[in-house]
């Protein structure tokens, strides 16, 4: 007998999480769907030389390789064959596989060429607390040939906003940036190298932490050797934040003129803005944060960021950015592009840590037949093809428990309604109904029961806003 | 540059034909969920030695191993560690995964316990066309603790004929047989061990290739010795085809009494025949063939089969049976199961290769608003904001291309509906509409747009009988 694990580093969901998350899912994917964006699927697995591309960075030494029995074998037996790395690798994003999937099938695609992909990704982290070797990327890309209007960049943040509106997870700010107007910025601050810029900001990223004292002191330091007003203008520009409309229009008039690359930041930025006002995101759901930088060697134009409100420390629920440049390593065609990913499973996993999501809301099942006398099968049976018939997730009893134990499994497993067909109420055409919901219990003709029922769900529904 | 390839053995799509195969997959999930089936995933690898308890099959010659990048390295430094199996191996069912599941999350899950399971697995096959090295399966299973009545057998087939009628892809008729009874009948021929039961239903398998000649001889041969009266009472009896609800039950009432297992075996048939008749279930769609078995160390009651009347040569397109004990390895609770999967990426294929999806379909995207001038852009991307809200999956051309551009886009993408507001119309507070589907023009009133396509798409879907 062997003890029966799940894998360590992985999210398993009992089935009452797994609705709740699964009723994620189906939000992202539905928004998604609702702006145009069309499905993609690829293998969990791609050759090995197609996924390692890049110079091995942090990803590349978390990929997990794929070898079937034969291939471990071979390896074994032949000393050459075993310096030689597996054929297949699992993908660790959804970008990679996305650029192999337009480079490989780009004379077969419409552009710009508008994709979702919702599947799991793989990476070999140290086993820890809310960090996961498998998980969930939700992702949308729109990819130009050529060129891709700015105005995408605005079609994506209204996304973001539809998606999480619709997820009801509380008070979210879509947060913006834009790599030219940073990268113009620090240039006028006389750091012109990338590289530079990076950690620069690496070190502007800990004064939540490290506090403004210390984050000056090193950029004045040996290390980086800056003025001190160029470190005063540095902070004062990091902690831009806007708020509303008219401010966000204002911080970027304050920023005046200046290089072509600082002016084009601002310019995309402003339509930017201007578009997202009219695609009619509310005001107070997005702002201007310039501290945000995400992939520097990767994003070159928009980036995005996305806070819950009252969960700061969760950090981004989603992000992403504007990119020059898809498919480089695969394709001579140049192939921009705008996307963001949800990373799903953490979210879930913080969210539930964070007791927002219960793990008790209802049932995927909406009503249960319960079984009062094994005579009475039959009715059971046709009562429950009629309630599936009218589109009503029903399960039946099959076999005559006592009632309170069948009640008491409806109640466990989150289903609203009990439908009881006595005796009496089935001669005179009828059945009783318990919402156990709202605690409450009515009489319905036998041919009216499927309706009413979605009747109450619909209002159900209509209430919980969805 | 490295050409861009998509690993050898999986199936990846295109748009379009993802559109479908998600329909499908969306279509198998609504009808599970219809019967209250709870949603379970799990990961796509498991522990190896969780994976691999039983000796070493055709399955198992078939696991694709997993390795992290260090894992790999210390296997190579460390000559005792390169002989010990890799730690992790990817799924090659749905079935094992659910029984480690049971029996880890046992205390926690409610009997009998409902499962859907929709996930992809992985064999390591010969590339060959038509075979899959990653597919979907698409499960269900009902699991009683220590009991589990025989009436979930004939639900099972109630979800199947859901199931098939919703997915419209032609005729089909669900083949039932009782493993029970086959034992019972192979006994009174003199045939009690049940391997030898399996090498002769093997050689019976060869009926359709090698003709009943070739069957005869070789059971009645040096190999097998059986006696020519119990080959022609065997040969009958595989040849058992009912038609209609009273023919099956005279079938079975044909066989007349036996020994024990042979009558339970009819019992159970009888019982699962009348429930699908109460479930309302055609007697159309649904026949005994005596010659099904399945996996026969594995299934113990119930076995179904699934034909496309009209396609024979694709085979089983879903099958399952009942089992005495999912979990025999993990656990000491007796466990047993009623289940079907439906291998949904080799039925897409083969449903390709007959023609039947097209990849023509509708795209998921409903609606797309043409852009006629720039100046228009701010209208355009309201009338999208309220198509959206209004339910309508709604993309918006963002630059003012050639009208004609923006039509044959629509057009290849599977569009319906291209929604134009020209001046004059938008003066007027109204839009006008082209049904590509339908090939006509109509103008309505901006603020009723959404709910007029909505109409349209609801008429379109009724007469799908969706």
């Amino acid at each position: 007998m062997i003890k029966p694990r799940t894998p360590p580093g992985v999210m398993e969901l009992l089935p009452r999480e797994q609705i709740a998350f699964q009723r994620m899912l189906d939000a992202i994917r539905r928004n998604y769907e609702r702006f145009g964006f069309l499905p993609v699927e690829t293998p969990v697995f791609e050759l090995s030389e197609t996924l390692l591309t890049k110079s091995g960075g942090e990803t590349e030494r978390q990929v997990y390789f794929v070898q079937s029995t034969g291939a471990i074998a071979n390896a074994r037996s032949a000393d050459g064959a075993a310096e030689a790395l597996p054929e297949l690798a699992l993908r660790f994003d959804l970008t990679v596989p996305l650029a192999r999937y337009v480079a490989e099938h780009e004379h077969e695609l419409t552009f710009p060429f508008r994709r979702y992909q919702i599947q799991r990704v793989y990476r070999g982290e140290r086993a820890q607390r809310g960090r996961f070797r498998e998980f969930y990327q939700c992702d949308i890309d729109v990819i130009g040939k050529d060129a891709l209007s700015i105005r995408f960049d605005a079609e994506i943040l209204a996304v973001i906003h539809a998606v999480f509106s619709d997820l009801g997870i509380g008070k979210f700010t879509v947060q913006l940036n834009n790599r030219k107007l940073m990268r113009g910025f620090f240039e006028a601050q006389g750091i012109t190298d990338g590289e530079q810029q990076a950690l620069v900001l690496r070190e502007v990223d800990k004064l939540d932490k490290r506090g403004a004292d210390y984050v000056r002191e090193t950029l004045t330091g040996p290390e980086f050797g800056l003025a001190a007003e160029a470190v005063r203008k540095i902070l004062e520009f990091v902690a831009v934040r806007s708020s509303g409309h008219a401010d966000a229009l204002a911080r970027l008039d304050a920023l005046g003129q200046g290089s072509e690359t600082l002016n084009q930041g601002i310019a995309e930025l402003r339509e930017v803005l201007a578009l997202v006002k009219a695609l009619g995101v509310p005001e107070s759901d997005y702002c201007l944060n310039f501290s945000i930088a995400r992939g520097l060697d990767y994003y070159t134009g928009t980036v995005y960021e996305t806070q819950l409100d009252d969960y700061p420390q969760i950090g981004s629920i989603c992000s992403g950015g504007r990119y020059e440049d898809l498919a480089s390593h695969y394709t001579k065609s140049k192939l921009p592009g705008v996307g963001i990913s949800i990373g799903l499973t953490r979210l879930f996993w913080q969210l539930r840590e964070a007791g927002l999501v219960a793990g008790s809301e209802e049932s995927s099942v909406q009503a249960m037949v319960a079984l009062l006398d094994e005579t009475q099968l039959a009715d059971s049976l046709d009562i429950a093809r009629r309630l599936r018939a009218g589109g009503i997730n029903t399960e039946v009893q099959m076999e005559a428990r006592k009632l309170g134990k069948q009640f008491q499994y409806a109640s466990r497993a989150g289903v609203r309604f009990v439908v009881l067909a006595g005796e009496d109420e089935l001669a005179r055409g009828a059945v009783t109904v318990k919402d156990l919901l709202r605690e409450q219990q009515f009489e319905v003709p036998r041919d009216e029961l499927a309706s009413s029922l979605k009747v109450e769900l619909e209002q159900a529904r209509a209430l919980a806003g969805r």
